[in-house]
């Protein structure tokens, strides 16, 4: 009955490593396996505006080596295997979505912040992976009064 | 880090069995406290509608009595005790926060049907749920592909 596959959607805020933790609790010894997942949203211009002359060039790539390493120390600290981390590049939701599909994913865990709820901080993304997941989805509150548990 | 109080939001339909199976799989004897709720909502006339006059009296109370058989059932089937089996009138979303509210309940189990999840059945009220609670939520998705996990 336990979750076979653990997807852990994470930031880079130092809150990554309680919904680590939560998977964990979640998860059973040598059953369920884990995997961290950080999307790093794509760099566009919004038109009518154009991205500044001064925007450094392969600001997307330094994001993506900045988050790989943080999931080692992720993976590290939490036992979680490297081949589980995992850095892709695009929409959130969407690449959510994929991963937990084309890996069968039975478990979503996704971060919510503040006294309002999701619509506070992690918006649209996390709403719409609870509306189109395929399987359970895990909001977990995230806020000083429950930190520390 | 395992959860104190799980609360477990349930319809009338064979399904809500398997709710109560996952929360006993999130559970840990000993610690956690699990309580199902059934929530009946208020019959109301929709103005400028009227209830037919044919519209039997006391249906609520009826609805409740059957809640309240059903509640003891799955109460029986999953050790859960008749203190913590509870049915109560209103508005759904109401109803589910304000009693992980005062219950300190700090994980609220959902269901959800289809392939296009929430919105498809259980619609706002889940929705809200997600959207306004104050402590973790697990959306379980339902369907014909996980029934039998």
């Amino acid at each position: 009955m336990s979750y076979n596959h653990i997807l852990v959607a994470v930031d880079m805020s130092h809150e990554a490593g309680y919904l680590c933790q939560k998977a964990l609790q979640l998860s059973e010894p040598a059953k369920t396996r884990i995997s961290l997942l950080h999307v790093v949203e794509p760099i566009m211009a919004m038109p009518p505006y154009e991205l500044p002359s001064a925007f450094p060039e392969g600001l997307e790539q330094q994001m993506v080596e900045q988050a790989k390493q943080r999931l080692n120390e992720l993976g590290r600290e939490n036992q979680i295997s490297e081949w589980d981390l995992k850095v892709d590049i695009g929409a959130t939701k969407s690449v959510i979505l994929h991963h937990a599909h084309t890996d069968n994913v039975d478990l979503i865990i996704v971060g919510t912040h503040g006294r309002h709820g999701f619509s506070r901080l992690l918006g649209s993304t996390s709403n719409a992976v609870l509306h189109h997941a395929e399987c359970d989805v895990l909001a977990v509150r995230i806020g000083r009064e429950n930190s520390g548990r």
